[in-house]
Formats: C-alpha cells, sequence, structure tokens
C-alpha cells in the first residue's frame, strides 16, 4: 500500500510539474533543468499526505505543495554556487551553474522562489485567509529565521568544530523548517484540527531531523553512484556532522530516536497517518 | 502640496521600515544594510499615492506597500554581484557583496524576497481574495516573465549592440513591471474601479519607461556625487542604452513623451491624481 500511495502522490506532483509550461530562453531552461533532475519530491508528498491523513483531497492542493518543491530546488541552486558550498554535481547531474553560468543559476534561483509564492496564492485551493496564513507560515520558513538563516550559519560553520546543539540549530533552520511548514500546510489547507495540525508539526519536526542524520550518516556510508553526488563530500569541507560528532553508531541511534519520535507524534491522527507513519521508516531506510 | 504628500508618505514608510526587528547576526545585518540605505522609495510612495487616488487609506496597506521596497532592494543587491553587474558602489556605499561577501549578499537578497511575501500576506490588509490577488500578480511581475526574466536579458545583451525594442522590452521587465504591480496593487486593495486600475496601469506602465530613460541620460550627465555610483557606468559596461540609440536629445525627446502620456492615462482619476501627476514631473526632473 506504501508504495502506491507514494507512487499516486508522485504522478501528481510530476504531471502537474510537465504541465508547467516554459519558454525556450535560458532562464527558463536553467530552472526546468533543476526542477527536473529527479528528487525525491518529499516536500509536496508531505503536504499532500499530510492533507489526505485528516480527510482532506490532495488534489486540491496541488499548487501549493508543489510551491514546496519549486522553493526546495532554489535552495539547491543557490547551495551549490561557488561563493556557498561550491559543488559541481548534485543529483548526478551538472549543478546548475556548471551549465548555465552563475549568473543565470543565481536568476533561475530567484525566479524559482517567486513562481513558488505565485503557485502558494493560486486561485482555488480553499479558504483565501488559510491561504494567507500558509503564505506567511512558508515565507517565515524559508526566510531570515527558517531556512535562509540556516544556511548562513552552515556557510559560517564551515571548517569549524561545532557543537550538537549548533548542528541542530542549522538544520532546524535549512531542512527542518520547510518539512515542517509542508506537513502543516497540508493539515491547516485540508481543515485539520487544531490538535491534528500540532500531531503533523511534530511528526515532520522528528522527521526533519531524521532527514539530515540520514543525510549525514549517507555522506560516509553511501555510495557516490546512488547518492548522485560524491561521498564524503562533507568531510572534505571539513564540515560537522551528526556522524564527526556522534560517530557512526550514535548517529544511527540518534536517527532511530528521532523516527520513534515521529512515529509517537502521529498517534492522534488515527488511521489517517498509516502512509505518514511508513514514510518516516522509508526516510530511515533510503540509500540516497 | 507635492513635497508635504511626498514627505507624510516617505514618513510612514520609513517609521514602518524602523520598526521592523533585526537581529544581531550577519545576515540580519546585511538586509538591513541595504534596505536602509537611502533608497527614493518610489514604489512604496507609488502604491500608497495610488491607494489615496481611488478614495482608500494608505495606512491600510503599507505592509504590502512596504514589501515592494524589500523586492526591489533584493533585486540591486543580486544585480551588483560580480557574477551580474558587479557593481562596487551603490547610493553612494559600497554595494552588499563588498561589505558582507558574496554568499551572504545572495542569501541577503533571497531573504528580502521572502519576507516581502510575508509582508505580502500581512493580515488586516483588507479582502484576502483582493490579496491573493496582489500576491500572484507581483510574483508574476517580478518572476522568470517580468523582473528576473529582465535581468537575464540584460546581463545576455552586455557588449552587443541592441535595438530599441529590445531595449525596451529589458527594462519593462527589469523596472516596468514592479512599478506598474505598484500602482495596480495600491489601487486594487484600496478598492478602485476597473477603470480607475486601468488608468493607474496606463500611467504607471509610461512612468516605469520614463524612470529607465531618465536613468540613462543621468548615466551620461549626471553628477558621480549626486548618483551615489559612478556616472557613465553603462557606457563603459558597453550596455545599449536610450542615449546610445537615440542620442542625449532624443532620449530627453522620448521622456518628455512618456511624462505626457502618464499625465494623460491619469485623466479617469479626477482630483484624485494630482500627487501622482507631479510624481511623473519629479521623475522627469529628478537629479538622481
Amino acid at each position: 500500500m506504501f508504495k502506491v500511495t507514494f507512487q499516486r502522490y508522485l504522478t501528481m506532483i510530476e504531471q502537474f510539474l510537465a504541465q508547467l509550461s516554459w519558454d525556450k530562453d535560458i532562464l527558463n531552461q536553467s530552472m526546468h533543468y533543476s526542477l527536473i533532475g529527479g528528487g525525491k519530491r518529499i516536500r509536496p508528498v508531505l503536504a499532500l499526505a499530510s492533507a489526505e491523513s485528516v480527510g482532506g483531497d490532495p488534489e486540491t492542493i496541488l499548487p501549493v505543495a508543489i510551491s514546496l518543491e519549486l522553493i526546495h530546488t532554489y535552495s539547491l541552486i543557490h547551495d551549490d554556487l561557488p561563493a556557498m558550498d561550491n559543488d559541481d554535481y548534485r543529483r548526478g547531474r551538472l549543478s546548475n551553474h556548471k551549465v548555465f553560468g552563475e549568473a543565470n543559476a543565481i536568476l533561475a534561483g530567484d525566479a524559482l522562489l517567486t513562481y513558488a509564492f505565485e503557485l502558494l496564492a493560486d486561485p482555488g485551493v480553499g479558504q483565501p485567509e488559510r491561504q494567507l496564513r500558509i503564505i506567511r507560515e512558508v515565507a517565515v520558513a524559508v526566510g531570515k529565521d527558517g531556512m535562509v538563516g540556516g544556511q548562513v550559519a552552515d556557510v559560517a560553520g564551515e571548517g569549524q568544530m561545532l557543537t550538537l546543539g549548533e548542528i541542530e540549530k542549522i538544520h532546524k533552520g535549512k531542512t527542518g523548517a520547510l518539512l515542517t511548514a509542508s506537513a502543516r500546510l497540508g493539515g491547516i489547507l485540508a481543515g485539520g484540527t487544531e490538535q491534528q495540525v500540532r500531531a503533523l508539526t511534530d511528526y515532520a519536526q522528528a522527521l526533519g531531523l531524521a532527514f539530515q542524520i540520514k543525510d549525514d550518516i549517507l555522506d560516509v556510508v553511501g555510495n557516490s553512484e546512488i547518492l548522485g553526488k560524491p561521498a564524503g563530500s562533507d568531510f572534505r569541507q571539513g564540515k560537522s556532522t551528526y556522524v564527526s560528532l556522534l560517530g557512526l553508531e550514535g548517529a544511527e541511534y540518534q536517527l532511530h530516536a528521532q523516527i520513534q519520535k515521529a512515529q509517537a507524534a502521529l498517534k492522534p491522527l488515527d488511521e489517517g497517518a498509516i502512509f505518514l507513519s511508513e514514510l518516516a521508516y522509508y526516510i530511515e531506510q533510503r540509500q540516497h
């Protein structure tokens, strides 16, 4: 069932992405290149599943869910830039700026972020007040006190020995905030109760941390071919990670603890949460 | 009267900007540095004045009007980057990346753009449907088919001989789209009629073109001290401008023609448009 449901969400997402129209110019090509780069689509999947977990129709919120993938893609393009992580590869392909040049990569990121807010304000998604609230929440999650703030702290921390608390703060910003917003967005737009939205929030916060710990583990034990990027790049860049601080076993333990926490948070959602529960195991076991 | 009203708008804008809270970290400092860099605040002024021209209360739409200045500031920070125009100075001070470094400049721009959408979705601005429409309009105006698209075309056109049509297209994207959105935003949020919003649109489109022609003229005849950036930088960068294509006299003629067009467009607004009319003359005569 998990795979069938996951595939149903992915099909909705890929079909929506495929029907967006792109001009032939270099900006559109550059945006499209990174957006159709084989991402895992975890954020829109999480939003659609969260909507369904509280009894909503995922189709209704699709444009808003897609916006999360656009935001994620913009953040990857900017993170890879020479001035930031200077990564030449992403998902097994050349990073955006290696193909389209630095100026176009910056601008493609800018345009994807902007396009995301156009989709967030899509008409016909539901109650306009709720939608405005979601726009504010997403903006806060990916702005200076969220994702961008996390990236600034990450760049500043390179080559430094960070504490576990500092690493956690960086990741809460870099990955956690948008994942949490994704789950909340689905729950809120689908009219979930306060208790349900709270459950989704707690779930997604633990999931976000688990996601990052798994990333750090894969950087050490992962296969470069499957990862689509060179394994060990955190180490070479002198980044503090969960593995460098806790050791591999300690990181695995923490990963599992967060997955348990995510599972426990789902209780109030009863059967509505079956997919989300399996999604957490999927993230614990992913190989890329 | 014009100066008094202008000052009233500016006071509202500066007070709102001053009460935004900024943390002490480098990202917040970097955002704040460029935002409080002595801009002319034309876009929020245009929005507030447009709201008032159709009988609305400018105070109500203030957060939304401020978002326009954040978007404008983000675009300047990214335009100045080494990968783009590589400008060391802006408004008489070092450009953002010269002070905070390239990574922080990119991220400050990203965070300002994101913050802008948070303000655009501010609660209590008015009818949520209207506000969602405005968010879509602003996103389109500053996205791939608007401001970002214009910047891509501008970067691509450097060192090439462009036609007048090509220059006009670049500027419609780079400056025109956001100025037009600013006027429409004020008119729409304040509940202007379709005819009034149409008038504001036509006015702002002509004003936007005039604004750019004036910029090109100032780059040739302007005083570097007053401009806050070296005069003649378009010429040195091999940019095609209205002046390089039409000559100084031809550009002055075009400027005046656009100002006349802007004035004519204001007819349906009657006395409501007195300030906007004088704003057009102000833009024609500005020295920086």
